[in-house]
């Protein structure tokens, strides 16, 4: 059994800030306001931005995103910035020995989302051409990557979705319905009306039974039906079957049909 | 135990291909080539595309989308968009009963991952006002989805980003130093320099020297000191031990420095 506490805690986004600092273009800044409302964070701060275009933020971050742009801070000094977080994030996608980055966004959040529960989370991003400069990452707690191939250049909100992804993924049930499958005792009339039809049509070898039905159910079995397919198929069996006899006693003589039921 | 046995599986990014429905806005088209070029993916097809602004396109592909962006593939029809795949992902944000969304892309990747070892998989975004339609969804063997808040409406080219980077953190080690830590035989002599230290300015509690030690211990080695750090803690300690010892003999005589080294 493997042991991982921190994994099931489900993090506190409203506790995490999107920093970017030096951020060239606007559409940049609109579009993170976007991923954070998507992913609950609430706190969008910008340091020394290069073009605050308004109409530009606006048109990226789209209706979901506004909040977040009308309550966002704008600071010259990243420490003034960061006074009141516990804990600061970097990002790079560089990894050169200077870095000294250890981990990507995935392994970190777990614990970040244990971070989360008590203090206020800065995430750091750098600007479209050179990243977070040394002087950005003195400040921070940690330093992660995102995975990507070598050649490889994430726009800086991409990053932004990806790290808010992560973290907001962290001990998150999302209340799917999982299909439960057909019983065996739901299963078991299907296979056999289904033999039934089968052999109706002559489509059953005389001289192996046991072996061509195994090759049916197994083909049948990999779809891991469900009671509602199950009915489906034994449905259609039976108006086979029933048109198979109609057919037949039309044949015969011309008398009118008997229903569809059989079981 | 765990046994996940698709988990290891390296997807093969090459073998995927995104395929995005009317799309309304080329600068999400070039968004997405990007993405491409940032996972390793390089078919890019497009159905029923709006508007195929070549500048917009472009700018938003930058240099490392370009080369999926001149690949790129234009359909009018689904159907013949999707001929040669062997598995077809659909993606929505929309959960009701008629959608039949049984997993989120994090549960479906393992799987898509093994798929495409040997199968040509399209991925498939709708446009940014409403989705996939019910038509679209027809012809995927499965539907997933993204977790996000439940006011969320993640941008087209943002989706394509977190399904991308899923399947391809499949199996992906991602080649990061981790930290080797100090050993016992290279901690203890830093606690007893530390003790030393602690004592030449009488900062250890005579009535409970153990247990003092003992939190600063625990202090410590919270921080999972590496070789390198316990250096630089104990020249720290050798330094200042070394100054203490010259500013008592200042006072009484005026010799010269004997040297810094101590053990």
């Amino acid at each position: 059994m493997q042991i991982r506490p921190e994994a099931q805690t489900k993090a506190r986004m409203e506790n995490l800030a999107v920093v970017m600092v030096e951020t060239l273009y606007p559409e940049n800044i609109g579009s993170a306001a976007r991923a954070c409302a998507n992913f609950g964070v609430e706190e969008l701060i910008l340091v020394r931005p290069k073009n605050l275009n308004e109409e530009k933020m606006r048109a990226m971050a789209t209706r979901a995103g506004l909040p977040v742009l009308e309550k966002m801070k704008v600071y010259q000094d990243l420490e003034e910035a960061l006074a009141p977080f516990g804990y600061v994030v970097g990002t790079t996608a560089r990894l050169g020995r200077q870095r000294k980055v250890y981990e990507t966004i995935r392994e970190a959040a777990p614990r970040l989302a244990a971070l989360s529960q008590e203090n206020r989370i800065a995430l750091l991003f750098g600007n479209e051409k050179w990243g977070l400069t040394n002087e950005d990452l003195y400040h921070c707690h940690t330093v992660v990557t995102i995975p990507t191939t070598e050649k490889a250049s994430l726009n800086v909100s991409q990053a932004v979705v990806i790290v808010l992804y992560e973290i907001f993924c962290q001990g998150v049930e999302v209340p799917l319905p999982k299909p439960r499958l057909a019983t065996i005792e739901e299963l078991e009339p299907m296979y056999r009306l289904l033999k039934e039809t089968l052999e109706a049509i002559d489509y059953v070898p005389h001289d192996n039974v046991v072996l061509w039905m195994t090759t049916i159910r197994r083909f049948l079995s990999r779809l891991d039906l469900t009671a509602q397919e199950v009915r489906i198929v034994q449905g259609f069996c039976r108006n086979l079957l029933w048109h198979l006899k109609q057919k037949g006693k039309r044949e015969a003589q011309d008398g009118p049909p008997e229903g569809t039921s059989r079981d």
